[in-house]
C-alpha cells in the first residue's frame, strides 16, 4: 500500500571525524523514503527551495517517490551543518537554516488523501496534525518525534498522538514523554495517550517494541562500518513503515519484523555518507542481511531434555 | 560435570547511589561459584583470611561448593572498598587491600586434579597458569581476564591462553588484546593465540559470542533493576560455564544457549545488593527467565511468501 510521508527536505553540511561533504541531499523525509520505497510507492509531502536541484528530483521519483505534495517556494531549503566527534555519540550542530521551512504549512494534494498508511516524520507537532486533519481517515497512522517537541509543544504533541497507531522515539525521549524511568511503565502510559505499539530506537543498542503486554527487544545490526550516522533514524522508520505498509497482516509477527527492517535500514545508511548507500540499495542486500539478523540472534528455546538442570538451591540457608 | 574455578573470595564495602553495605561476601569466585552451583558441583580454589565466616563457609557448601581447596592464611581476607556513580558506568574504587591473597599460591588438592572443566577465573595470569600446571589434562578450560592483566601481563597471559578453549572478556578488552578495533578481526587474533571460542561481554549492551566463522549476539536481559552491578561478569561467567559443563553436546546451539544462561545470571545478580538475589535463586525463575528471553528475542526468518518486498531501486540513477 502507498505510504504518505511528511517530513524535511534539507541540504546537509556533514563532518565526521574522518571527511567532510559539504552540500548533500538530506532531511528526515529523504532518508525515510528512499528506505520505505522498497516496500512500497511514496508519497512524499515536505517544501523546498529554489536551490533544489532538478537532478535530486529526479532520483527520488527514479525510486517511486511521487513528488506531487513537495512544495517549492521562493528562497532557499532548509539547512544544516552538523559534526559527528570521535565517539560518533556526540554531535555538535553548528548551524540551523530553516529558510523556507519556517513557512511550511503542509498542503495534501487531494489524489494523497485517502492514502491508508502516513508516516508523519519529525517536526513540530503542529505541522504533524495539520496534515492528519486533511487525511481521509488512514488505516495506519505511525509517527516519529524527539526531545524538542516533548518540551516545547507538549499539548499539541498530545492531540496528534490521539490519532496515532505507533509511536517512534528514543529511550530518553520515551521516559521524557511519559515521566517513566522504567521503559515497560513509560509504554502504558503512551498507550495511554493514543498509540498501541511504541517503537523505542536506541541506536548502537538496538530497539526495543511494545504492543499490549509484548515485547520485542533486538540489537541493532553489527559490524557496521559508521561512515556518517546521519538520517539513521529516519531509514529505521522507513524500514519499519515499509515493511508494515505491505505486510500481510499487524498481527505480532510481523510487527517484530518491521523492527528488523528498520534496523537493517538504519544500519544500512550509517555506512556511507548521507543518502550514498541508501540510495545504492538493492533488494538482494536487504534479504541477505535479513538472514544474517536471524541467524545472528537465534538460540533455541529450553528443551525438555534440558530440564535436568542439575541443582536448585539445596538446602539454601 | 564438576567444575574447578580458582579466583578471589573477598569482603567488599559496596556503595551505590542508594545504599551502602560495608561488609558483605563476595570475591569473582564467590559469584562465579554461586551461578555455576545451579549446574554443576563445584570446587573452588582461592585463598582467605582469620576473618573469614563460618556461616559463610556453611552458606557455599550448603550449595554444592566444595572448599577444600579454599586456603586459609593468618590475616584478613581480601577486601574491595568501591562506589557507582549515578549512571552505573562509572566505578570508583576507594580501597583494594590484596591481604592474604598478596600470598596467593594455589595449590589445587589431589582430588581435584582430574576435574575434566576448568573455569580461570580473573586474576593474574601467572596464577592461572600455576592452577592449569597442576590439572591433569582438563577437557574444557575457559578463561576470564582483564584490561590490567593485558596491560601488565601480556607475556603471561598469552603463555596461558595457549591452553584455553574459551576467553571471555569484554569488548575494550578484546581490542587491547588483539590490537584490532573490528571485534571480527580482533577475534581471528584472539584464535591464533589460543582460544577457540570468544565471548565477549557488553555489560548493558548484551554479549557476541563467535566461534570460526560464526557470531552470536544477545541483548542483556531487559527490565533489570540495578541495585548494585557488584558480580555481574563472574555471574556471567558462572551461568556460561555451568551450562557448558553439562550441556549434551559443545555445538552451536549449545555454545549460544550458554551466553543466554550467562546473561541471565548476571541479570539476577545486579537485581540486589551483593550476593543476595543470586544466594536466593530457584531453579524455576532460571527457567522462566530463559522463556522471557527466547521470547523477547526470537522473530520469524524471512519466508518465501515474504519475497514480495515490492521494490527494488528501479532506474537507480
Amino acid at each position: 500500500m502507498t505510504i504518505l510521508t511528511v517530513g524535511s527536505v534539507a541540504y546537509d553540511h556533514i563532518i565526521t571525524p574522518y571527511a567532510e561533504r559539504t552540500w548533500s541531499l538530506g532531511g528526515s523525509a529523504v532518508y525515510f523514503a528512499l528506505a520505505a520505497q522498497h516496500f512500497s510507492d511514496i508519497q512524499l509531502v515536505a517544501v523546498v527551495g529554489d536551490d533544489f536541484a532538478d537532478e535530486d528530483a529526479a532520483m527520488l521519483q527514479s525510486r517511486h517517490i511521487d513528488l506531487q505534495g513537495l512544495e517549492h517556494l521562493p528562497g532557499k531549503s532548509f539547512f544544516w551543518k552538523g559534526e559527528y566527534l570521535a565517539n560518533w555519540n556526540d554531535r555538535v550542530t553548528h548551524d540551523t537554516q530553516l529558510n523556507v521551512f519556517e513557512a511550511f504549512n503542509p498542503k495534501i494534494p487531494e489524489a494523497y488523501r485517502k492514502t491508508s498508511v502516513v508516516f508523519l516524520g519529525n517536526i513540530a507537532p503542529e505541522l504533524q496534525l495539520r496534515v492528519l486533519e486533511q487525511m481521509d481517515e488512514p488505516g495506519l497512522v505511525i509517527l516519529d518525534s524527539m526531545n524538542l517537541w516533548i518540551a516545547k509543544c507538549m499539548d499539541d504533541l498530545k492531540r496528534v498522538l490521539k490519532s496515532v497507531d505507533h509511536l517512534l522515539i528514543n529511550d530518553s525521549e520515551a521516559q521524557m514523554l511519559s515521566g517513566k524511568d522504567n521503559l515497560v511503565e513509560a509504554a502504558k502510559v503512551i498507550f495511554d495517550m493514543g498509540p498501541k505499539t511504541l517503537c523505542i530506537k536506541k541506536g548502537e543498542n538496538g530497539a526495543m517494541l511494545m504492543h499490549d503486554d509484548k515485547v520485542f527487544i533486538a540489537p541493532a545490526f553489527p559490524f557496521c562500518n559508521v561512515v556518517d550516522p546521519t538520517g539513521a533514524g529516519d531509514s529505521f522508520a522507513g524500514g519499519y513503515v515499509g515493511w508494515l505498509s505491505q505486510a500481510p497482516d499487524l498481527g505480532w509477527e510481523n510487527l517484530k519484523k518491521a523492527v528488523i527492517f528498520g534496523s537493517i535500514m538504519g544500519s544500512v545508511t550509517v555506512e556511507s555518507f548521507s543518502i550514498d548507500s541508501l540510495k545504492a540499495l538493492e533488494l538482494a542486500q536487504i534479504r541477505d542481511r535479513y538472514d544474517t539478523f536471524n541467524q545472528l540472534t537465534q538460540f533455541d528455546a529450553l528443551k525438555e531434555s534440558d530440564r535436568f538442570l542439575q541443582k536448585g538451591p539445596s538446602s539454601a540457608s
